[in-house]
């Protein structure tokens, strides 16, 4: 990899570490001497097998999974998976729970009620989704609560999941493997994978064994076959052909999670990034916070200038100091800062000089 | 690419041409020498724009489309289109026709009729799906008519597209960008990208502007949002995170297209290497073809060796002379040799001089 590496902050698909992205590229030549690139291996082949196999293995011991959980590598994005859940586990004559923090939450209710009946359980709409709601209103039948472990556009993240007596559902795309994530707690988590895990083009489904029995015990032949979680269940995610370059990606960044520490270890190093850069944001008159502080992201740090007019001339200077994807979402404005696992230590350190640098001269 | 490059004759993912798989390589390590991976370009940045309407524009000069027909890239594969289909264009009171020559039609009927109704209007499924149908039975009031156009496991492939007066919807996953394909003929063709136009991951869907237009009449507020190609041309294939690097891939496969003379240079290209094969397997004693001769594929050549016994042999000499993937599908056994367009005519040379080898010291 060059010296001019950029200090990548974007929201997704987002940096990789260059570990990952210097066998993807070899492999991508040819797979280990094979004659053959990753991309050409058969998704029926033995080569492949063994990739399926290293992602499933490693997704398994970082969250800790029973072996008779499912682990599932699905497309479409999260998106699709707003519509698979209600699809397989919205009961007739019942309803599903969803907490509300933010678009993605939002748009995952939306779906929910157009399979059949949803409702709001708790919101932060109220104070513009900045912060979480801590009062629940909780429908005792719900066939699930749904809610988004981390926002990405307003910069919020649960400390800990909801808790509930019902089936928790959660969208961890955003923060999937950068702490450690009670997989017994949950019945369901899903995550596409273009943030922590890989490249955009594959989504992480995890169901827990008792969640994923539920549906064994239902026939849904009204399902579309590749809407059903049995479908890709019972063939090992190959019912077809799988996106197997975004697999073997995930194959890699997991093994260099294992290669790091895992998630403990994960956890401190991105708690350790976070708390440098809100520092910066707290100590600097310049600068201010979206989200409020109880609620603030590890992963997304949402932030801005005081003096708007600034903006323009802040990510003009930060892109000639290398620093890339600051400007913040379209709908929230100002400015953000992802800072995925991938995400060096170092690119903090040099966004933090860059800001105390910016702060002193404007 | 070193020297012990492989002869990849998998049915997909399949072989791809080594000057895409040496762009993408240098790609995934730095793109364009923006200190960036390609995987790690945001979908929403200029850099991504350019490589989205590459793919787009690339693919429509090569299919001669008109600025209304809409291109989409969608996940899930062709699998998903056969939910797709029906869900965006079975009318409620109104039946689709389907044209039966094999596993992926017989799949696509019966996704069909999960959503409405759907009938058989023609089918070589008593002939082993080893030929085509030549009686037709057609619904005049049928939302659609829906075929394959190759059938990539019995190794049949329709010269020309079946004639009728409805809108003609084609899986052309096996085949697409071999030959000319007439797009104002066809109301609808998708294509898995993993045979002909570039990795999995990526499936693409061309919808003629005045077959599109019928969607836009229509609410359907009932889709789920990812399953409406409304959502999808509504913001160029972009509603959620795509798979940019499956994308990108594409764009290349177009230009390498386009480069050798596009799809009638293609189309003579992949003739002569049919031709040779076929040549071989119906002058050499020891071997015989599957498919009825007036069906053969140019892409899939299904045929076996007389004495199956034989096979085993076969198949490990073949691997050990660098011809891999020349299995059956294991739902008509024998031997497949896959012919796509980035498979070298020297890999086709080779096979033959091996087969004309094994045949005389069997």
């Amino acid at each position: 990899m060059s010296g001019q590496r950029k200090h990548i902050f974007t929201a997704g698909p987002a940096v990789l570490p260059v570990e990952v992205l210097e066998t993807l590229s070899e492999s991508v030549r040819d797979y280990k001497g094979l004659g053959q690139s990753v991309l050409e291996l058969s998704h029926r082949s033995e080569a492949f097998d063994e990739i399926h196999d290293k992602a499933e293995q490693g997704l398994r011991r970082l969250l800790s999974l029973k072996a008779e959980d499912q682990v599932l590598f699905l497309q479409g994005g999260a998106t699709t998976q707003f519509s698979m859940v209600p699809m397989n586990y919205l009961r007739p004559n019942h309803s599903a729970d969803y907490v509300l923090t933010g678009t993605w939450s939002v748009k995952a209710l939306a779906e929910a009620k157009r399979v059949g009946q949803a409702r709001i359980a708790a919101s932060s709409k109220e104070q513009g989704f900045c912060s979480l709601p801590s009062n629940f209103d909780w429908d005792s039948s719900a066939s699930y609560v749904h809610y988004t472990s981390n926002n990405t556009i307003f910069g919020t993240q649960w400390a800990a999941a909801p808790v509930t007596e019902r089936p928790l559902v959660c969208d961890a795309s955003s923060d999937i493997f950068s702490r450690p994530l009670d997989c017994q707690q949950h019945a369901l988590v899903y995550a596409g994978a273009q943030k922590n895990a890989g490249p955009s083009g594959v989504t992480i489904v995890i169901i827990r064994a008792d969640f994923f029995e539920q549906l064994s015990a239902e026939a849904r032949d009204d399902l579309g076959i590749m809407f059903n979680y049995r479908t890709h269940a019972a063939k090992q995610s190959r019912y077809n052909t799988p996106p197997t370059f975004a697999i073997y990606a995930v194959s890699l960044v997991a093994e260099w999670l294992e290669q790091l520490g895992g998630l403990e270890a994960m956890a401190a190093r991105n708690q350790a990034k976070a708390k440098k850069l809100y520092e910066a944001i707290d100590s600097l008159e310049a600068f201010e916070g979206v989200a409020a502080t109880d609620a603030r992201s590890l992963m997304n740090v949402t932030f801005r200038l005081r003096d708007d007019s600034q903006q323009a001339r802040f990510l003009e200077q930060a892109e000639q100091q290398g620093l890339v994807g600051l400007k913040g979402h379209r709908s929230v404005g100002g400015l953000r800062a992802s800072l995925y696992n991938a995400l060096p230590p170092e690119s903090v350190d040099t966004l933090v000089a860059f800001m105390k640098d910016f702060a002193q001269n404007s």
